[in-house]
Parts: C-alpha cells; sequence; structure tokens
C-alpha cells in the first residue's frame, strides 16, 4: 500500500458540497488535507459549521482562502464555492501552480462563448477555460488526467449524461430525435440556504417540478452528448439526497433490447462506478446514497428506450465526482477513498 | 337548502379508499351513512379499524356485507372493496336496485373483451358492464348521472387524461404521436396492505419507478382519451398521498403555447374541480391533498407541451371523484361535501 | 338548523396558523368570513399567499388591516398575527367594540405583571387583560362565552394541560411534584418563516430537543394548571403538524391505575373533542391531523402517572381552538364547523 | 500500519443490523471478512438481498451457516440473527473455537436466572453466559478483550447506559431515585420485517409511544447502570435510523451543572466515540448517522439533569459497537473501521 499521499486543499467547508467532500476525504487512505478554507465562517470551529464533526480530532482549523498559503501546503484544491466566485479563485490558484477541481458550473465549459450564452454574461477568467476538462470520468478519462482544472459533471446532467451515453455513442438514437429526461432531486440539491422553497413544512410529503423546460443544465447534457438538444424537466422530491433521472430515448427503427442492453454493459463493463441492473430492476437514488455510485435500469418498449439512471447527488453528482477526477489527476487508483457502499436502510 | 337526503351505504372501510369514502361522508351535508360493512373486520370497534374515529359518535357499526341488507336501508352504495370482489358484490347490489360506484378496477370498461385483455381473465360478470359508465366526469358526466353503474377513474388514469383531454379533443396532438406521462405517487396508492416495497426504513427518503412502460393502467388512459397508445411509467415517491403526473405531449407543428392554454382554460371553466394555474406556476399534490381537487401546470417548448397535473389518489383519484359521480347519480349538487380545500401546510 | 351567520374577521392570513383558519372557516357552516386582511400581503391574489386556494372562488380579497374597516362587517374578529403585533390591533378592535380570539401569546395571561415576568417586556396594552380570558374551554368554558377577547391557548400548552387537568384536579399528584412534560412537535410549529432549522435537508430524517428546561411555554402550563412548576422539554420531529406530549405525573402513594383512568373518564366525558384512549393504545398526532381533537392514552407504572396527549398544533393548538372559543362566544354549538375526522392515512 | 487483518465471519446478512455490518467491514482496514451466511437466503445473489451491492465485487458468496465451515476460514464471528437463533449458533461456534460478538438479545446478561426473568423462558445453553461479557465497551473495555462472547449492548440501552454512566458512577443521583428514559427510535429499530406498524403511508408524519412502561429494554438499563429500577418509554418517529434519549435524572441536592458536566466530561476524555457536547447545544442522530459515535447534551435546572443521548440504533446501537467490540477482543485498534464521519445533509 503506498504511503505517500497527496496534499490537497479544501475550499469551501460550509456549503453541503464541500461537507461531502470533507467526509469523503476523511476516511481516504491516500489524501492528505492540509488545508481547510471556508469564506464566512473562518475562525469558527469546524464542528460548530458542520456538526457531525464534534469530537473529530485532527483537522485543520478554518482558514480564510488565500491562494498563496494554500499553494505552500497543497498541490491540488478542492473548490466547493458558490457559482461566480469559483473563476477568480480558480485563476489565483493556477498563479500558484495549484491543480484545481471546481465544484461550481464556472468550469464546466471549455468555450468562453458557449459559457455566456448559457449563463448570461461572460466568464470573468475566459484564458482558464482553455486549460479545462470537463469532469465525467467516463467521458474525458484521459484528459482528465493531465487538466490543470477540471469542472466537476453537475449533478442532473452527470445522471443524464451516464443513463444516455452507450446509446449515444453506440448510434442507437434516432436520428434528430430529442431525449426527455424527467429528473427527480432531493432537497440538498438545492443548497444549504434556507428558503420558502426548501422549508420542511411546505417541502415534506409533496413534489413538484421547477424551471420545467428552461433549467439551464439542458445546455450543459446536450453539448456533453453532442446533441443538439434535451428536454429536461427537473423535480423537487422530499428526499434529502439522491437524484433519480427517468429518460426516455427514442430509439432508430430495429434496434432491439438485447442491443441496448449489450451497449450499455459493454460501455461500462470497466467502469469502476457505473453498474447497469439486471433487467427487470429499478435502481433507487437511496442505494447509491453516500457513494461515487451510478445504478442504470434500462427498459425498452417497440421503439422506445426508458433509461433510469440513480447517482447521490452530492456523490458522483459533486464531491465524489470531484474525488474520482483528483485521483485521475494525482496519478492514484481512480476508485481510491471510494469503494463504500450506501447506508442500507 | 335541500333536508332530504340521500341514503347510501359504504362497503369496505378498512383499506384507505374506504377509509377517505368515510371521512368525506362525514362531512357531506346531503348524504346519509346507513350502513357500513367491511368483510373481514366486521364486528369491530370502528376505531380499532380507523383510528381517527376514536370518540366519534353516530356511525353505523361495521357489518358484513349482505346485499339484501344494504337495499334495505341505502339507494347507493360505495364499493371500497379489493380488485375482483367487486364483481359479484356489484351484480348483487345491482339485482336490489342499489346503484354503485365501485372504486376498484373492475368497472373501468364497458366492453368484456377489452376487459379480459387488459387484467389477463375473463370478467365473472360481463353483463353487468353494459349498464356501466367510468367514472371520470369531465369524461362522461351526462352519462353517469343515469348510469346504474360507475366504475370511478383509477388515480393515474384521472391524472393523466385530466391533463391531456383539451389537447387530445381539440386536435392539438402530431397525428401518431404517442404520449408520455411520467407520474409520480405517494405510497398509500400502494394499498393498506404493507410489504417490503411500502416498510419505512426502505421507503422513505428514496424513489424508484415500477413496473416501466408495462403497467396496466397504461390501457385505461388510452381508452379513455381515445389514443392508440399511452407510455406510462409509475415512479413510488416518499409521500402519503397525492399523484403528481409530468405529461410529454407532442404538438401539431404549429401549435402555440397560447393556443394550448386557451384550449386547457375553456374547456376547464365550468368545472368545479379543475383548476389550470398561472402561466409559470407549477402543481404540488400537497396543494390539493385531501381534495377532489386537480391542478395544472402548462409548459410549451416549440413541439412539446408538457402538463403537470396534480391530484390527491385517494381525492379526485379514488373516494373524491366516486362521491363526485355519486352526487352526479344522486341529481345533488356536484361538489357537495366536496367544497373544502386541501391542509396548508 | 339555523340560517343566521355569525360574520367574522380573519387577520393574518399569511402564516400556518391564519391558513388554518381559514381552510376552517371554509367548511363552517354558521360563519361567514366577511373580511380577510394580511399586512404585506394585501392585494395579492390569495392563490399566491396560500396555493391550495387556486381555483378557489368566493372568498373576500386580501386587504389591509383597518380596524374600523373590520367593524362595519365583522363582530368577531380572529387573529392570526405575529406575537407583539396583536396588542395593538385587539385594543383597537376593542375600541370598535369587535370582539377578539387572538392565536398569538399576546393575551394568554389576564395580569400584566405575569406576562412581564415570563416574556421579560411589558404588555403594550394591559388594560386589555382584564377583558382577556385564556381559551383552552376545557378550562374556562363559561367564562369564554361573554369574553371580549380570548387568548387561545398554545399548542404545547394545550396539550400538557388536557394531558394533566384530571389528575390535577382531582388531587391525583404527588404533593410538591414537579410534572416533566418531554413534547415532540412537527415542524409547522416553527411558523412559516425558512430558517436553518427548518430547512428540509438539515430537518427530515432526524430529531432534536430546543430549549431545553428554559422554553416560555412552561410557565403558560404551570399558570394553566395552578401548578408550582412543570418541566418542559420541547422536541421537535420530523413531522409536519401535530403535537405529542409525553407527560409524567408522579402520582399519591396509593393512586391507582384504575382510578386514574375514571377521573379522566369522567373528567371528559361530556367534552366534545377530547377522547380518552382505551386501556394500553397510545395515540399518534396523525389520528388528529388537521382536527380540533385530542387524544389521550394513560399508562401507569407503580406511583408514576405517564400521559401521552396528541393533538395538531395548528388545530386544537391554534386555529382549531380559536374557532370553538368563537363558537362560544357567538353562542353557536360548540363543535360547529370543527366535527370532521382527520386524514387516513 | 499492521498488514495482517482479522479473519471474520458474517452470520446474517439479510436484516439490517447484518446489512450494517457488512458494510462497515467493507472499509474496515484490518479485517477480512472470510464467509457471509444467511439462513433463509442463502445462495442468492448479494444485491438482490442488499440492492447497495449491486456492481459490488470481491464479497464471499452468501452460504447456509456451519459452525465447522466457518471455523475453518474465521477466529471470530459477528452475529446479526434473530433472538433465540443466536444461542445455539454461538455455542456451536464456541464448540469450534470462534470467538463470538453477538447482536441479538441472547447475550447481553452473564446469569441465566436473570435473563430468564426478563425474557419469560430459559435460555437455551446457560452455560454459554458464563463465557460471556455485556458488550458496551464503555462499561467492560477489559473484559471483552479477553470474552469469548460479547453480547452487544441494546440500541436503547446503550444510549441511556452513556448518557447516564457519569451520574451514576459520581454518585451525583438522588439516592432512591428512578430517572425517567424517554426514547426515541428511528423505524429500523424494528427491524426488516414490514409490518401494519412500520407501513409507510401510516408511519410517515406522525409519532407514537409504544410499551409505554414495560419494554423488556428496561431491566438491561437498570442492571447495566447497577440501579434498582429505570422507568423507559420508546417512541418510533418517522425517521430510518437514529436513537434520541431524552434521559432525566434526578440529582442529589447540591451538585451543581458544573459539577454535572465535569463529571461526564472527564468520563470521556479517552473515550474514541462519545463526544459530550459544548453548554447549550442539541445533539440529532441525523449527525452521528452510519457512526459509530454518541453525542450526549447535558442540561441542567435546579435538581434535575436532562441528559440527551444521540446514537445510531444500528451503529454505536448495534454493529458499529460490535465491531469495536470485536477490535478489542483481536487486539486492534479500537477504532479501526469506525473513524468516518456522518453523512450531511
Amino acid at each position: 500500500m503506498p504511503t505517500a499521499t497527496v496534499r490537497v486543499a479544501l475550499v469551501g467547508t460550509s456549503g453541503y458540497t464541500g461537507a461531502e467532500a470533507l467526509r469523503l476525504l476523511g476516511t481516504h487512505p491516500l489524501v492528505r488535507l492540509t488545508r481547510l478554507c471556508a469564506h464566512s465562517r473562518a475562525g469558527e470551529p469546524l464542528a460548530d459549521i458542520l456538526p457531525p464533526f464534534a469530537g473529530v480530532d485532527g483537522l485543520p482549523s478554518v482558514e480564510p482562502f488565500d491562494a498563496a498559503a494554500v499553494a505552500q501546503v497543497a498541490d491540488f484544491a478542492l473548490l466547493a464555492v458558490p457559482h461566480g466566485t469559483a473563476q477568480t479563485i480558480t485563476a489565483e490558484l493556477l498563479a500558484h501552480d495549484v491543480r484545481v477541481v471546481d465544484f461550481s458550473a464556472d468550469h464546466r465549459f471549455d468555450d468562453p462563448d458557449f459559457f455566456a450564452a448559457v449563463y448570461g454574461h461572460a466568464h470573468a477568467r475566459p484564458e482558464t477555460l482553455a486549460r479545462t476538462v470537463y469532469g465525467v470520468p467516463e467521458l474525458y478519462r484521459e484528459r482528465i488526467r493531465t487538466a490543470d482544472v477540471v469542472g466537476a459533471g453537475g449533478c442532473y446532467p452527470t445522471s443524464v449524461i451516464l443513463g444516455s451515453l452507450p446509446a449515444v455513442r453506440q448510434g442507437l438514437l434516432a436520428p434528430g430525435a430529442i431525449p426527455i429526461a424527467d429528473c427527480k432531486s432531493g432537497v440538498s440539491g438545492a443548497g444549504r440556504s434556507p428558503g420558502a422553497g426548501t422549508h420542511y413544512p411546505e417541502t415534506a410529503d409533496g413534489l413538484h417540478a421547477y424551471k420545467t423546460l428552461a433549467h439551464r443544465h439542458a445546455p450543459e447534457i446536450a453539448r456533453a452528448l453532442g446533441l443538439a438538444k434535451v428536454r429536461f424537466v427537473p423535480h423537487l422530491v422530499p428526499m434529502i439526497r439522491g437524484i433519480l433521472s427517468t429518460i426516455y430515448l427514442p430509439l432508430r427503427p430495429g434496434v432491439s433490447a438485447q442491443a441496448v442492453r449489450e451497449a450499455y454493459v459493454n460501455a461500462y463493463a470497466a467502469e469502476p462506478f457505473v453498474t447497469v441492473l439486471p433487467a427487470g430492476q429499478h435502481p433507487d437514488p437511496r442505494h447509491v446514497r453516500g457513494t461515487n455510485r451510478c445504478h442504470l435500469g434500462l427498459f425498452v418498449d417497440d421503439d422506445l428506450l426508458c433509461v433510469q439512471a440513480a447517482i447521490d447527488n452530492l456523490g458522483k453528482g459533486a464531491a465524489g465526482q470531484a474525488i474520482q477526477c483528483l485521483n485521475l489527476m494525482a496519478g492514484l487508483p481512480e476508485d481510491a477513498g471510494l469503494t463504500h457502499t450506501a447506508l442500507f436502510p
């Protein structure tokens, strides 16, 4: 077992993706967390920010972010900061030769024009984007290994991409057909800031869609899959974590259920975190909760493929995927620190 | 205010739809519940079967079913008994001139051959089906008034039918296109019998589809809408009650969002229980919980209409709809006993 | 059945207790809601404030509060406004001869000094308190009938009072013993304003106490029961509505379980909303959800009585109790508009 | 870091405690799982029994139990089998020199008479009890190291014992006073077999006590603490995992809040898994979910100490504690495999 460890800083501690990264790094055998940064809550005891850390020793104190200070102790930084903020921080870290995995939406496109078109404003540091790779290892494993900046794939996009990729790559889809992704997310996907839309009494025991056919994850998905368009309807369900994406993919005439299954099984045979369930089985995000895993269910009716993809929005949809990318960038075994299974029940 | 009341028997008390019917009848101003039947639990105190009735006086005791005894005290019977059982009971009640609203799936088709094709076995009393009307008032209001037997529309089908009907009737759909109904149901839809699939520790904080593209509600929906086929994927979500159906309807070229909205608003302008929400608003089943209401949200992107329909599976999807049908059959105001609003929160 | 109705204004519409009052008044056969007031949200469509009212016709529009305008159309006002605000509003309404039921904590004590001691500041209109009765009908039914102002009992206090009253009044308690009330509340008890403590991802699937032995409901309980002190530990549980209070009452030596049961059954025999469950049965707030009912379970072990009291914090703990008081004040049947049973499930 | 590993068999795979043990062993760095046994489900793919294991390689297949076969490959066995069954299995394993940690209630007392008094029937293998130690390391660490059989402390008892131990040991309690433990458990504590009491629609959004003052965990608690009696009222709350025990401990006159805090802090200063939260902070089981940790909150009002203890019923209340005991028995670092923190959120 290698004893040398990779030195990593975590920038952003008080949000959910940062909390999950911190939890996962805590049992990562080959990473040493050398610095922990938070913006507004620097100086506070970690357990006041994240109650599960009460009584846990040995972690760095929570410091304000300073790129030079990070560079002194870390070769990699994980960025769990809000969208927008990550643009400047990433540029500063790069200037100090710290390689970055960004959890935010700031580095998911390598094209400044596409970024501006999707988000409605220019990227603050467009030159960074040329050094950026989209962080879904199943898409860009080799490029991630050597990237300076990886923008980890978003939670919804990762689930839809993994659920659609073999069909797209193997040419199983009907030409010109537009997939529909009916996605269901747990409430942690909305972040840690409380609001009317996440208030327990109005969130429990209910369910609703939002931003129907108008969510900005749709272009992220379409671009990653090389499709002209994807229809995307996200729903908020009373679940703490997890995403289940039910994806409707029109098939080319003549493509059989067996051909679909073979394409998926082959595509993911060597993937450490993607599992195609046996025929007839339905995935559930609770079975991948807290993990970097993705479970896929496949169902075909005539010329329609319905794929169901379950991930943890904070795991494979954020912090888990970021650590998978980190492992690749640092030359570690890709699954280091990510082999655990979900709590059951 | 009319003081004469309609005499009604409730057959089936221990399941969820029977419990909901009993609750609704308890505040119905024009109905008198004259007999309460249960099969296995006859003779037990009602509060032992349904705990909310502890301390509630004035209800009939729970008797075994006997058609002649029912006929002596009631002109109408609501049947909240299991699928299959309702076939014989309905025939017996008809023989005693008691008109029936059946909550089960036994009287949702007036064609014995279609029934056999969907359920895989012949109907035990096919002659009854000729006297049967499908119980969705928005479809068959006038026929329901005079029907001897009404088979109340199923929970999923009602939500999809109400969400699709104006588009279908107004010819807005692309010819030959197959709608997709991605439906999410609360767990009470699975009934009151416990099982691994409804065990709290494995049901809470998760979500999954079941019987993907193979559920027998699909032909019920298609037949009611006069379509050749509907794709139907039901999901179980951690919610006690409620259905949200997200329906994807391909539009004829040139149909505008405005035309869609007008069609729906006009179609439902006079309907007492169906509300088209303002543009941009998303329905949530918690807002119709415990009621007979249906909230619809409309979203159009190019040639795709996405309708979201929220109902209570035990309300408009079962007991509420049955009482709406009963009101029609008995010549009462259609909304009698059904005007209340949902608990909030 | 009387056809004359009582004219009532509801002041405060956007919070949970106001929403519940509006819902209950909507099916009250003897009350006519003549004015609906809200502070910050006056002028908005009601359905934008309370989504279950989408498509519901016939309600007054939402107006700013004006005492004179209220007095023109209403003889009674229900006040579902924040603590503090109710003091002035009540005084203004009294000046216009409108009798008031206040849901807030502003009129739960008729003694200004006690009020100041509990809340840490003087009452703004202490003269009102002399015309005020504590609104728990099981305590002060006759005085409520003629009161000008009724301060409806708080949610936790009502559950503990109803659970303890027969034991206290019948002298069953050990002299000097201090009861312990271990209370569990649903999250709606925290109100409609979102915050970190009610954010779904940090509230679901967990449970914690708060303000242990230091909550200001403790003196409200003790005063109502005529006890020197009560120990009170409230807990927040992942439930939308409802309170279960587990109350530990040391018995005088020699008091038997049978004597306890008889005391409770006799005390509540004529009460329309309080039910003593049969021996061995445990109450659950879900069985009284949305109602004005209270279920009590009684358990004795040697010299300890454990009473479990279940209510809906927004029902018997707020809006239901307020309407029960209104009925008394207006000379209506005490249970008018409150006879419904809980949703099941 | 030691590279030699301890060989362990897990007997009982399909229940929740077995599933949790399997999950924890999966990331234990010093244990090798060499055999996996199940009774009724032997031969099935593990992922069919426990869905989170879909796609997970490298685990033994699920075999029927055979003591000799276990002894060939394992030095220790963890027993996650039903109460009753463990008595024979343990005896068989001992006969083959396999040391045992039993999760069931079969080996929590070393006195056959006490066992018979609590459970109402004789122990099948009373001779085993002489070789048995109660598995709460904070009580019996040294004896556990050399025990042949450890009966891991039950979930409720462990929380109450850890919450009461320093007060009891330091003589802070009023002589003769009977503590009250008002405990709240997640539904997984009821096991994996579905029933009416764990059916989602009747379990979510509600809360109730059960076996009030008559649960057989009460004598287990009292015996472990050396007290004559403990009052114990368990409640079932809509939570998947976790226990919060609110314990009311009457103090000797003159014992100050400061003295209490010092006693607890000192008692647990060297304990790896028990954390006394800072003054004013309330523990929540969600902060220890999936871990072997225990969080304690301390509150004093005059002569009453209210301790709140949060654990995971399947962690420190079952599988986590069992692995902690295993570590002690095998001479491993006590916290090996148990250092992770809870999912947040």
